[in-house]
């Protein structure tokens, strides 16, 4: 009886709507703390905030828990809740670790992810959009890579620094590719050698072109997936007709055999 | 008789017409007042001109409620119509509520969208659109969020004030998203640690990739409620021409059950 | 005879490809002549050059109306054709009106587009696309002046001018579109008030919603009209064939009633 | 047998991932090799890494060579392998030719694609791409080259040079196209004549619509390809069983007549 009445609660709208609301709390209050003046005003409230915070999630997930059972760790996503729910349990000297301990505090705010279903689908939906796209990264990679080690042979020289090794020249490719004040880029590598133009408007073509390809390839590929879906259905309906048709043309191929049978028996 | 020519008068087409053109040619005015130049030679007149509007609009909205009477408030468009039609006789002093006077008259431009269907309907769909996409909005709020704490904690000390306080960075990161000079924010953020490329390139990764789903998915979406749509009175058929031919075997092997009876009896 | 031979020269493909090789030929010197160094050597040449040119194409456009008499004015192609030819006739005084002898000149080159039938349908193409996108067109204009004159409102005291009037303020709206230094502007104006960057984010997250959708809808619409074309003959097999199966049914029940009769009649 | 060992060895999964790890290790070491004091601190290993992947590389294709004969010529990529493989064992003297060198020793990174078929199907679908925006270059040419001329005429005196001639002209059209600091170029140009926006509002709408109507052409017409090629399977078996009613039709006919021949002949 008292486990039923925990899992009718566990189940409730209003305690997952009562979590998401803590969560959302909490994440205003934390973009608050980044302004300084209210952080130094509220200085004293924060201790306790935090502790109330910590000691509601741990009260949460161990009522999922005690409901759940091993079901709550099938989850991916219960998972990435506890970890966070139990690290933050920890006491860390903030003044040592203080960057860990923020970020720990920033990843709470992830967990309305676990509470509001429609945003879990987006993340597993964009999950699984991942490997459509793998092997153009791949492709994306080898041309960054091809066009960083040239362009740190061409334009080691520049002044600016852009093309001192290839992990820098991969970063201002990175630059080029969105556009960003990539003249300025262009114009200081011409002045080692005017061709080197090509270079650059090369580079922005292909990738503008693989890029347009990938778009048009994933969309097309979705469709094809969808219809193929789509299609079964139907197509199997036709192909049943189809046997049908079939069958009935020889049905009647042979009731007229026997008809005509029949008819010639008649005038003898 | 005398509501009958009424009625058609709000009807015709020249009267509709003729609303436009009074919408058009006061927006072209409106524009000329910006130029100070032209605002000035014209002083005396911009007052008789507003006061025609005004009494224009009014004529113009008594006239269709007297005609659509209570049918007139059903359509938001017509609502949006009267309110701005009834608000902008409220004599306002110019002097104190200058900006809410200019405002309301320049609303009155938007008036166009009522008298011309076709911007009406392209309206009614973008609004539609709205919760195809509510949840990427939402998803993108705590990429942000998340992006924007992080990036005031690790860039406060940024000497161009770009990451004082959550809400600046979220804008910050906003600029950022639209490519604009986001290379100069990254490269005073990597004076404080060279390794906080990451946090810019992750950023623009992630959110490019989030929109480029968005974007497969809505097409994908609108594609399939499209198809659904289309294929419902094709399906129907099919499924029905299979019922027949169901029907048809049965009959046909009934038939030939039937002749066969007739002519074993036949011999006898 | 004599015109046969004409028909044949003019429908030659030799004759068609020279003409191409002529234009081709001719945008190359132009191209050249935009380098001062190789205008001034070769001075004395263009003249020649020209009028050479002039005078292919004279030939070329008699032989064409000769063999096709009054068809050929009944293609746009063509009367485009005829009239750059017939204007670049006109003796000009090239030191009065050097721009628009230079821009008659530069006009021959798009004779192009006529010559090679790909790109002849690709502009017919993309002119029948316009009318697919004339509301947006409207709408955004509407966006453009609404922002536009709420802009040269709040921000006529910035100290860049970008604000001045209207039209000023339309052609500072589209740079924003384009993200081209859009936070300096912003920045700027949000010197006169903090909360100016709403102006600015909303102007750039509607437009980009309107785009957006226009996107998906004008694909959605390319693949309705597609699938309506290609479906109609399916479609068609498809309602016939149910009429046929009706049909079938109806006589198969009559059939089989005759054999009811048939057997009921044989007892007796 | 010693053949088929061979056959085998070439054949073996291990083979073909050991040169990947081959090409990935030189990869690394030649992104290493930019970092100016890497290059130093290993100078004299150098030489004997590039030997030893000099060596192997040779090794790899003797043996795909002696296997598969004249097969191995037949693929495209294998003769990329093959010409880089053989070029790069001609001696060069690095202090002359460094820039062609090195650029070899780059391109055998390229052979990565050979070595792993998801790379190449990608390069593949690349490639099979270009043809449907051929036209769409050609076309994007000749407007770069109408406003490249346009533009060396009118802003020829502007000071930034960025008019000169014909080619940095379309150089710097490109850079509008991209978006990258256009107001800039937009604003000296206004200078000259404050109706020059039009010149680079139009190049921006233009394109942008081009580029539009290419992107959406591409989608419909892979859209198209792809539905003709599924389509063809559904739509012969309708065309089948349609045929097949007729048939169907026509003997029932017959059935129905010779039943009512057959009674008719009874009652006699």
């Amino acid at each position: 009886l008292y486990l039923n009445k925990l899992e009718e609660f566990r189940k409730s709208k209003w305690f997952s709507n009562f979590t998401t609301l803590i969560i959302v709390g909490y994440a205003v209050v934390l973009g608050l703390k980044t302004s300084h003046q209210i952080e130094l005003a509220f200085e004293n409230w924060w201790f306790y905030l935090d502790l109330g915070i910590t000691l509601y999630f741990l009260f949460e997930v161990v009522i999922k828990i005690s409901v759940d059972k091993k079901d709550f760790f099938k989850s991916g996503w219960n998972l990435f809740d506890f970890i966070i729910v139990v690290v933050t349990l920890i006491p860390i000297d903030e003044s040592e670790f203080i960057m860990i301990a923020r970020l720990l505090r920033l990843f709470r705010v992830l967990r309305l992810f676990n509470s509001r279903p429609e945003l879990k689908n987006i993340i597993d939906m964009l999950i699984g959009a991942i490997p459509s796209i793998i092997d153009i990264v791949v492709l994306m990679f080898i041309i960054f890579y091809v066009y960083g080690v040239i362009g740190s042979f061409l334009f080691v020289s520049a002044p600016s620094g852009l093309w001192e090794n290839l992990f820098i020249s991969m970063l201002t490719l990175f630059r080029v590719l969105t556009f960003e004040d990539w003249t300025d880029v262009m114009y200081e590598a011409m002045e080692i050698n005017p061709l080197y133009w090509i270079y650059f408007v090369s580079f922005i073509v292909i990738t503008a072109f693989v890029f347009f390809n990938l778009f048009v390839a994933v969309i097309i590929g979705e469709m094809e997936s969808l219809r193929d879906k789509s299609k079964n259905s139907v197509s199997n309906k036709i192909d049943e007709d189809h046997e049908k048709l079939v069958k009935i043309e020889n049905e009647l191929a042979e009731v007229k055999q026997l008809l005509k049978d029949a008819l010639k028996d008649k005038p003898k």
